[in-house]
């Protein structure tokens, strides 16, 4: 639409588009409004719709992806998480620990983020775990624990949905519900999370190329959640000196073909303590929106991936030097723009 | 338990592992039955048991994995599919197309899997596609015309469920339950699978170590279903040119591991016509209980997958020369064995 | 050519490609001789040599490959190493240790391959190795036990070559010369070996596309040296149940591009003894045109690769168990071929 | 040895090595010189030397590589390469070509890296080509042209050797010798780079672990020549997006376990000209003592690799953000080192 588009005139585009059949997807950019159809199984014709007042112009997606595709809204996506703008000029961290574990950890990870000038608290209420056996979260209880953290410090919570069956109660307490590497295929939790009115944390599955983790996406999007953020959190491959393969290079890929914002998990991406802040500063340096890093008040107790997790005082290194590097990026850009 | 325990000597054993506030898995075997024992946070001593009658020995499972481990049941594990057993002397063919994609199509190819002499019947009613797009299965309609097809031919059904909401309807139609392998680590399915009474056909995923796979057949048995089983299916690595590496040295290795029956699936695990046949013949050779295999009666009019489709002539050979090359097997292992 | 096609009729046709400025190359058939061009920098035109007498057809290759190429050949190339024929109707059986250790060792080898109906023995006198400090081999000493080796069972030689300044004596006393994994893109060595009259052993890259490895391939045949035997000795992948992941799939693969032939090496393609007997008879299963296996008079003793080396028995039950398979499926085709 | 040991102190060390039938390796540091012994086949005692003057303290390596360990070495090794230093507080620009074209072609590249602020001159006169048919380098003649550019510019020059034939040729007109990735494993090729009195850029090769990248390092320092730049170009994966996956975690990881120093090529490690300037951020911040980078003066009009090479201003570009985030990182860690 231009720029100038008001709401009836997009309304009159949806009608066009519902009326043949189709289905229409407002998509809200900064300055301008994209409206994506899905349903069709074959092209439309362009003129349909370029007649209507105020269509800027009507664009085939080349890709199999559409919502999420830069040809269909070319500007970039700002999520808001809890008042706190992902994918704009300044750069967001998440921290936290892996699992919440009790109120009191939670309460003093929260306390430290928030002191490390951290944005956003993460934490897990609902784990999957390799193993049946292993600690596999504290359900409701651990999401009340984070809702009062958030009450305490002001932090928006960034949590895990494992499953449609608990989705509901995630959604009610999380700012933002996350969709965890395994489940990055898991097509019905993606429909639910494509539902919900709450922005979506997706994390690349393991083995996932590009197109597959730009598809997922696509899932929640074709849903009518377009509050996406996506992660890299590191590949399996053959290296053997990290835990996964840290695929910073996906960042600038992604940003290239979608609008949506891409963060980084360098915690699991390297699952090793001191290769968190290299990679994390690598990862800022490469163009990433975002990290998203798990630290522990006590990382040495902790009841899983302590090997992997910051303490606060790290934390806050990191989150200063991110920080610094982003301001760098951002003056030099800006310079550029101006010039 | 010794060879001559009984139903008595079983409930005593059940009786003292749940008095320890533990859970009891009764796993029949051909000649003897054993009892895992999980909820356990560290070991128990094996004394509470083997005092009690016609206990043979209480053996400490060194694995992550517990009830799927040979260490708990060393004999193998025979799964019965529609009386068709998996995991025996003799190995099992299951074919059919990707997709059920109508009455006629599956009808055919059941006459068609039923004439190469198969012995189970496979089609997708619901299918998780990469797509929110592609063709996403027919449903429920899909399986009544399977079950129409298990009728007018006798075949056992074959058929995936995609998540815990349709898994109740998949059941009810279905011989034996498949985990495909993107939900291979979908943990609630696979506790929604382990509360079934059906055999379930878990799939490695495509990027699962030997390690994770077991844990997630170990899910599935944890919840009281012992019925599994294994489906290599093809890794993903940088080779080009197959869509997936089949990676068969996995079926030694699960049988060295676990009592559970592995079978293989050479179309997704090639992704080419005609890399199916030399492969299922390896799969066959490397000790494979059986294949799953996709076959279509017009492979060239298939709505997914017809590429890596098997039309029915071709799929009567290869169950002609898989069958040859197991008889040959099996008869020199009886020399063997007799010798 | 024509199969009636004389010296005169060949020759006449490598002058006029000579006389273009480009290189022939008479790759010799069962039935027919192909000619191969190589050196010109885009198209000729066929009219140039379809006039000449009994050329049967001037074919543009559509690959990277030239000489490799079943376009430029179609028949099976069979490349004899000391008499025995590989790539024909018969699968052949190389064994021995991973290094030559002694005089004793692998006079005591070569008995027990030729007990154990093997054909072509093999043992490294030359041994790349990852750490500079670890045992080297023993160089031109051991290629000497190897000709004693030869003489006294008449067993032909395959030892590896692993670099230029090597290469003449190793090929002054080997019946087939090894280029290792390693040295799959040492492009030298493999120019050397294209200049040499011994057949050649080409093992894929441990990360090798088929491309790549027959591009390797090519390297060697554009040198004059036509006697190329492939083989795949698995790939680098994330799975860790096997030393590597053996890609049987390249099999059928490389059948279907190549004419030359291809064998398996499952001793470091899963890189442990138990699984060697059944990936083993999975490759013969899958087309495979033979086997190179470590065997070692006394695995537990071996300097390297113990754990992967079978005992002469095993050697001797797996060659029984193979020609068994290669047998069966041998007589099949024939039937099929005759009907 | 202590800081205050002199030749002499260090010369009697070295007997004492030699006497006991050990080759010991003097490898000078900024602050202390490290003496390293080789060609023992276990343990030595420690009292043979802690006894001799200034002799600070006698370590047992732990690793398999020892010469390359920080164990050996604990102050990073300052590599110089044409007077530049590489691995110390400021980092190392190297551009150039892909490959030598022309004399024209390699005098303009020189004077763009020159007028980029780059200190070091890249490209191949030797070319280590997939296929036998393509360019392979100008030989000797691009060796002359490369000189002819340091003349005029006062770069160094960095060119590969391909192998050990053409070594004595390309040392003597290097500044600094590069092994490439297909020939990273290449053992007489690293021996006779560990013989050559000119620094080594090393590539990791396609699938090498850590441990076997250090390893080949170890070759080389193993035959006397300590100056080896190690270089991170991508590894193979499954991803698509990129050429290769450049994996940037092994900077620290090499930082923790080496005393040398390492650089990154993102124009390999991602096949992509658009990723270049973000990986190669992402790369410095990661804390890479450098980068070597593929700027062509008309990138679409080279030989090999246009696609991926930057032209001039984009150089010039990446050049100077490089630098600005280093310096950034470096007065950070002044501040907190001061602190």
């Amino acid at each position: 639409m231009k720029a100038q588009a008001g709401p009836a005139d997009i309304q009159r585009v949806c009608q066009r588009i519902e009326a043949l059949g189709f289905k229409a997807h407002i998509i809200p950019g900064e300055q301008r409004t994209a409206i994506g159809i899905t349903g069709n199984s074959g092209p439309i014709d362009a003129a349909e719709f370029e007649d209507l007042p105020n269509v800027a112009e009507a664009i085939r997606v080349s890709k199999p992806y559409k919502l999420v595709s830069r040809e269909t809204k070319p500007g970039n996506t700002i999520v808001s998480v809890n008042g706190v703008p992902v994918g704009g000029e300044k750069i967001v961290l998440c921290g936290g620990p892996c699992s919440v574990e009790s109120r009191a950890q939670i309460l003093e990870s929260a306390r430290a983020v928030k002191a490390g000038s951290g944005q956003l608290l993460r934490g897990g209420a609902y784990k999957p775990r390799t193993s049946p056996y292993s600690f596999q979260g504290l359900g409701e209880e651990g999401l009340r624990y984070l809702a009062e953290a958030r009450d305490q410090t002001g932090l928006g919570i960034v949590t895990e949905a494992i499953d449609v069956e608990t989705f509901d109660l995630v959604e009610s307490y999380a700012d933002c519900v996350q969709i965890g590497a395994r489940n990055m295929q898991n097509f019905s939790l993606l429909r639910r999370a494509g539902r919900s009115r709450k922005p979506v944390l997706l994390k690349r599955g393991i083995s996932a190329t590009l197109e597959e983790f730009l598809m997922a996406a696509e899932y929640i999007l074709s849903e009518g959640n377009y509050n996406v953020i996506l992660c890299e959190r590191g590949v399996r491959t053959f290296a053997d000196h990290t835990r996964n393969t840290l695929d910073l290079s996906v960042v600038p890929a992604v940003q290239s073909l979608s609008h949506l914002p891409i963060i980084v998990d360098p915690s699991h991406g390297t699952g090793k303590r001191d290769k968190v802040l290299p990679m994390s500063l690598a990862a800022i340096a490469s163009g990433a929106s975002g990290l998203i890093v798990e630290m522990h008040p006590t990382p040495e107790r902790a009841l899983s991936d302590g090997y992997q997790s910051l303490d606060p005082v790290q934390f806050a290194e990191l989150a200063d030097e991110c920080r610094a590097i982003a301001e760098l990026l951002a003056s030099r850009r800006r310079v550029t723009a101006e010039a």
